[in-house]
């Protein structure tokens, strides 16, 4: 008998959805092992029957009900998953009545708008952040930064090329990136070609231990990557963001996302997409 | 009276997930208009009661109850958020007590796991992926193509920059691209250079409508923006594509997540991290 327990995301798109809903339930079972897999564009009948076997052999192989988790829009499909030997959680299902009771409508059961193309001009919108932070990316173009939503600033990889990649392509803002270098560390001042964007900037900062850790990755042995270079870097990053008053965060413990959120939250930005 | 219903996604971390199944979910009423808000980061009795307060004022003001979409795990921090003039939508209790049930186990009650920094080496292993994409945009650098999980191709602006990022932020798949040129495009056959990596390739196409207005964005009335070019550019690269087995999709009407989540799913890819 295997020690895992199998669990499917399924959707009728990308599987986004029900595989981020899905995990945030499953990481409260961390002691337990689960052997998952994402099953994205399960959009016919015929699809899912097909898929229905492939889970109810797993189901036989492991003695154990599979987990089902499931956001599909359409109820027919959604009826060939209906299987009576795995543990269904069905996302849509659940809350779909309620809201229609509630808002006094019925759902208009269209598949695939919540991560489709909604419309080209907001989509458009979006290749442009994502090209606009690849050209603001590690300060290599200083021009147009009045057109960025923010900038980041910060020591060599405190994380900013990420974040910015992220904060572009999942909220559609304009972010660029300046590196602070051992010269614009050696006055407590911000770089004067900032100077005019102050109340766009947000600061990262990692502890120096880390900072080393990842430098050393990259460069080991070179002063760059010395742990005592790290530690005088960041204190001067740290005490330039205090001088000019520019909100920042430490990068240390979070992930792209949770640097991401808590700029767009910390920030006051907005959705642009 | 307003026309708009507000809608809050409410969360103790990133505001992820209750934001992807709360759009999910409202994007089936499409006629009506809702008033979106995203409150990360709300994980304390006290921040929810403040919000709750808020929340209370604008269902006063809207006149309709507002729609609350939460994803708290903590039930003290979630209970401040049991108002009796909302419509509440509950991601977490509604199906934790179900797992919990069927699993034999209590939920550990944790924060943040789902989009939190699992480990710092998976995380490293995601940060070098963005890096290696970024490094290999665009032809860049075609050294080390033998480390790329993928290698998108395709003629300019057909999508292929922003997928590649989506790839490596979301799933950390190192993705390299290479832009199809018009001297490429002359012969049939793929660049000598890219031959020994045919495998990995996977095609992206596009409308040689849609393409031209991409085009006449950047640069209007040139040869390079023309219709009759886009077409033929269009053409040569599908055909290069069917000549050696290339798969290929077109990104015409598809979103980035689309676009990513269907190659993950026809080259057989897994996430990386």
């Amino acid at each position: 008998m295997p020690h895992h327990r199998s669990a499917f995301f399924i959707s009728d798109r990308t599987g986004i959805t029900a595989e981020s809903l899905g995990h945030t339930l499953l990481t409260q079972f961390d002691s337990l092992d689960f052997q998952r897999e994402t099953v994205p564009f399960v959009d016919t009948v015929e699809k899912a029957q097909t898929l229905a076997e492939r889970i109810s052999a797993v189901a036989e192989r492991d003695h154990l009900r599979p987990l089902v988790f499931t956001s599909i829009v359409n109820p027919e499909v959604r009826e060939a998953l209906r299987l009576s030997n795995v543990i269904l959680i069905d996302f849509f299902e659940t809350f779909i009545g309620h809201l229609e009771l509630e808002l006094g409508q019925k759902a208009s059961l269209t598949v695939g708008k919540a991560h489709g193309m909604i419309n080209e001009e907001k989509y458009d919108h979006r290749i442009e952040a994502v090209n606009f932070s690849l050209n603001h990316d590690d300060g290599v173009k200083l021009k147009d930064l009045d057109e960025a939503d923010v900038i980041l600033i910060g020591v060599s990889r405190s994380g900013k090329t990420p974040t910015c990649l992220y904060l572009a392509l999942q909220y559609g803002i304009r972010a660029a990136n300046y590196p602070l270098t051992p010269e614009d560390l050696d006055s407590p001042t911000l770089p004067k070609i900032l100077l005019p964007f102050k109340d766009k900037m947000f600061g990262l900062t990692i502890d120096p231990n880390r900072l080393h850790h990842i430098r050393s990755e990259r460069r080991p042995d070179s002063k760059y990557a010395s742990m005592d270079n790290c530690r005088r870097e960041v204190n001067e990053a740290e005490s330039m963001f205090r001088h000019h008053g520019v909100p920042f965060i430490s990068t240390t413990h979070k992930s792209i996302e949770e640097i991401a959120s808590t700029i767009m939250h910390k920030a006051a930005l907005g959705r642009k997409f």
